[in-house]
């Protein structure tokens, strides 16, 4: 089989380059925008050939566009207007709702098959990608319905071969619960790390005294804005919802010390404590 | 030469099989208010000998305070209390300003060492410990004036054999820089443990989709509340100045989201970028 690549970056190389250790893709071709991540995936072997958009389109029987999501809304109807009745379309954005509006209508809607697998650094670009990024992680295929069976059934193979754990949810639904699980997690490490830049002006003291632990939350934080913002955009209720919740909670937290109320301390890090066996069954 | 530890827990657990390790330490004998520790703690070769807290204090030449720091605010005076004008005694303490406070005035105040190994995890007790602990991480050592220099060289030999970078601090400026670089990562962490919490109800959908993203922001909220009350508790000013910076960053994402304003959005994410930088050096 010929897959198509379109953005080879950390999560389009990192597919690359496992369903090409699997056998499952034969010939990988690419095209992006940066002419440079290009050669570099070229270099690294994530991709056999360069191509055109127009000849990538036309030669593969499976295309995934793995770009950011704001980008992923303008390619993908760009795509299903040129593709054959047996080409299979996917995309692996973080935000599932704008893009499956987008297409809804599309007269290849049904070739489309939209899921996000739940993995990335906070590096990007193809010299990140590795193949042992996916395994054990969950992939979610969303609206499956409105997919060709054989479309889907092609997509649930890519994250068998990528060893993924792959989940059935309709669109809305993933947005609400990446929200809680993943979008809010980069929204807390951006604002940590602007909280500490912001009031340790000392920065070789911040750097020798990085704990592992600080290390751990702000890691997302050098997450780049290319990605996120797209991210933020699309899904801004459901993040807007979950990052009112968080303030309220660190108000808690706060209120708890102002007035001395170490019992009430004590009670929202009990609380706090019950995602240790919710993550660790 | 024969070290007491009082308190046979993950810091005091690690620290003692690494002092082993690297034949400083002769024999190890141990003090803890948990018996099942102690046991636990003999049987891991953690310590050689199960002893009271009087022989401790009198057959050690080094005594090491790895408790709670609430605790270590009662124990470190009735140690002092009771050694032999030789005797060297440190704690391991998250915080320093009030531990220092406490024995000001103390007859024996030189033959301790204040410091703190920048190390820890969310799990505790001695099943914990681990002799890879501290390797390349900062030990500060805080107002070192005011301990014997013959003290002060124990110590900086035992954080030596630690492999560990020493800094030299005094105790107000470790407790700022630390609400910063540790403290409120730990409330961020519970925090959005409590919102994900809150705001997810079906746990099994956290558990299959937590991305590792999600996992390294909220490791920390698995850290107990006997060690992070007290920590919060005598921080309380520090962290609560930290806090509130940090609810004020939060907010500015908020308001960005609100007013779809994805250019000061970017803005705010190029900032956080900065840290890695820092942390990357």
């Amino acid at each position: 089989m010929t897959i198509g690549l379109i953005g080879v970056g950390l999560i389009g190389g990192s597919m690359a380059l496992k369903l090409k250790e699997k056998n499952f893709a034969q010939k990988i071709i690419g095209f992006d925008k940066s002419e440079v991540h290009l050669l570099m995936a070229k270099d690294l072997n994530i991709i056999d050939e360069i191509t055109t958009f127009e000849n990538l389109v036309q030669d593969s029987d499976l295309i995934i566009i793995a770009l950011p999501v704001e980008a992923t809304k303008v390619v993908l109807p760009e795509v299903l207007d040129r593709i054959s009745d047996k080409t299979v379309v996917m995309d692996v954005g973080s935000t599932k709702q704008e893009i499956t509006n987008i297409v809804e209508q599309h007269p290849n809607r049904k070739n489309f098959v939209a899921s996000h697998p739940m993995w990335g650094t906070e590096n990007s670009g193809p010299k990140a990608a590795t193949s042992e990024a996916f395994s054990n992680r969950a992939a979610v295929i969303c609206n499956h319905e409105d997919s060709y069976d054989f479309a889907v059934e092609l997509v649930k193979q890519v994250y068998e071969n990528l060893e993924m754990n792959i989940l059935y949810m309709d669109a809305d639904k993933h947005d609400v619960h990446t929200a809680y699980i993943s979008h809010i997690s980069h929204i807390t490490s951006y604002a940590l790390a602007n909280t500490v830049l912001e009031k340790e002006r000392e920065e070789d003291t911040i750097f020798q005294l990085a704990s592992s632990g600080f290390s751990s939350t702000v890691r997302l934080a050098k997450s780049h804005p290319e990605m996120w913002v797209p991210i933020f955009k699309q899904n801004k209720e459901n993040v807007l919802d979950v990052l009112n919740e968080h303030i309220s909670q660190l108000k808690k937290f706060k209120s708890a010390l102002e007035k001395e109320n170490f019992d009430f301390l004590e009670e929202l890090i009990v609380n706090a404590n019950r995602i240790r066996g919710i993550l660790d069954k």
